[in-house]
């Protein structure tokens, strides 16, 4: 695997590729890599010639009180686990090169991040959008790979990229859980043993919702209200930032649940702020 | 020449060159061609291996009262020019493949736009900024040629460029002239003969306004006292938009005139609403 720290020679590193006709799969990450990211990786090297993965903590789409300065860095560890892989290329980008003096220029998405944790993370989306478009400008990759824990933001980097005429496809793999059911996150490594085991919260309650809408459910404040309940009862301490039942599509909140909707959620265990999500489509087992 | 007016056929076809390793020159416009237009493409012409012109007329960079309606379309007889200039490739694509349903992701500069026309035009160079970054993603040129006479917008998709990688040059050229000193613009053809005859008042402004620096003024405000003086006794029914000495780089206002500087204005003459600018070096002849 090869490490490309400077943004110019990565981009000309894939341009030539691209001239030597091969298909670019691109895995945009912020380190702290695990099995979830993994999948990812593992897909592309399916789909691709070459691999190409960065790990690049993106300062603009951290809030002023979030966990920037805290979120883990495991670049040693990182770099192991992508060489096992196989990975071709690391691009790892430092922030002054990435955000040039008198940088001022910043994508934004008008409806898909007024929902969901773009309304409880104000600026989040704007951050996520600006860095991938940027990424996919470096690398210009032929498909890049997303996971499904954060639906939002693939849903978001889906519709940048068909608005900006990007030409890449978005590919969205299923959430990798622990073998308790915890969705698989660099934020779980904020958890101390207490909270880690009650952390399965999160998924128990989008099981009890899965049941709930399996035994004829449809309305959604009532699947809500024992989703919370769920939660509160197990673990007092959690702190519910959010709990919704949405269009697949717009992320609208709906009133019956008919054929299809995704369940997110974002609780905090302690300090860690985590989000879950399930996809129901009722003509199809999920 | 050959027309394409799928945006999938024109990235495909563009990328193909790059792949013969050709060198892409690209000039985005709104058509009604002029000779200022045909500057920029001679330049193209002259610096790579094939030149794209594009035109169209971008709804998202007009106002709500602005002239999108009625902006000249002259579209045969741009074709006919394109044609006598040799360019390669003329895209045409039409507005519902450039803004498609569900069509919500802007491009925003955060200062650049705080000034001049951008104050003026709320939104303008939004839509700008949108229109070009997906253009250049779908040409992806090497080059991308921009006329003086809108230097705010040069410096925007240069800072655009730089910001978001889209790793093209950015090439600004001089302003053209008619022969009696007006800028050269599509919206000249709104002017009446009685208009046009006065539209000359705008160069006439900016040559006082160089003399009176070649002549040691650094005042701006003085300066720019002279120039609405002069505009207004020569054309009573002249609006004036705005007059203003600014930095080369941020745009923002000069107290003193130092080494350099860019004196631009807006002016109505009648419905149509005239820009021309001048850059003073005081060290270089301009």
């Amino acid at each position: 695997m090869k490490i490309i720290k400077d943004v110019k020679e990565m981009f000309l590193t894939s341009q030539k590729e691209i001239l030597n006709n091969k298909k670019i799969g691109f895995v945009p990450t912020m380190g702290a890599l695990h099995d979830g990211h993994l999948s990812l990786i593992r897909q592309s090297k399916k789909d691709n010639d070459i691999t190409i993965v960065s790990i690049f903590v993106n300062p603009t789409q951290f809030g002023p009180n979030e966990d920037f300065n805290k979120y883990p860095r495991t670049i040693e560890q990182d770099i192991e686990l992508l060489e096992k892989e196989n990975v071709d290329y690391l691009f790892l980008p430092n922030t002054k090169d990435m955000y040039s003096e008198g940088f001022e220029t910043y994508v934004n998405l008008e409806k898909l991040p007024n929902h969901l944790c773009g309304l409880k993370r104000p600026g989040h989306f704007r951050g996520v959008a600006t860095i991938v478009l940027k990424l996919f400008n470096i690398v210009r990759p032929h498909k890049s790979y997303f996971g499904q824990k954060d639906y939002q933001q693939y849903l978001i980097i889906k519709r940048m990229a068909e608005d900006l005429n990007c030409f890449v496809d978005i590919v969205m793999m299923p959430i990798v859980r622990e073998s308790d059911g915890l969705a698989m996150s660099s934020r779980n490594r904020y958890l101390n043993q207490e909270q880690r085991k009650n952390a399965t919260i999160l998924f128990e309650s989008l099981q009890l919702a899965k049941n709930e809408i399996k035994n004829g459910e449809t309305n959604p404040k009532i699947i809500i209200e024992k989703m919370k309940n769920l939660i509160l009862n197990k673990y007092l301490k959690a702190k519910i930032d959010y709990i919704e039942i949405v269009d697949l599509n717009t992320l609208e909140e709906l009133h019956t649940i008919k054929e299809s909707c995704l369940i997110a959620l974002a609780v905090f265990i302690g300090e860690a702020r985590l989000i879950d999500n399930i996809i129901i489509n009722k003509n199809e087992k999920c």
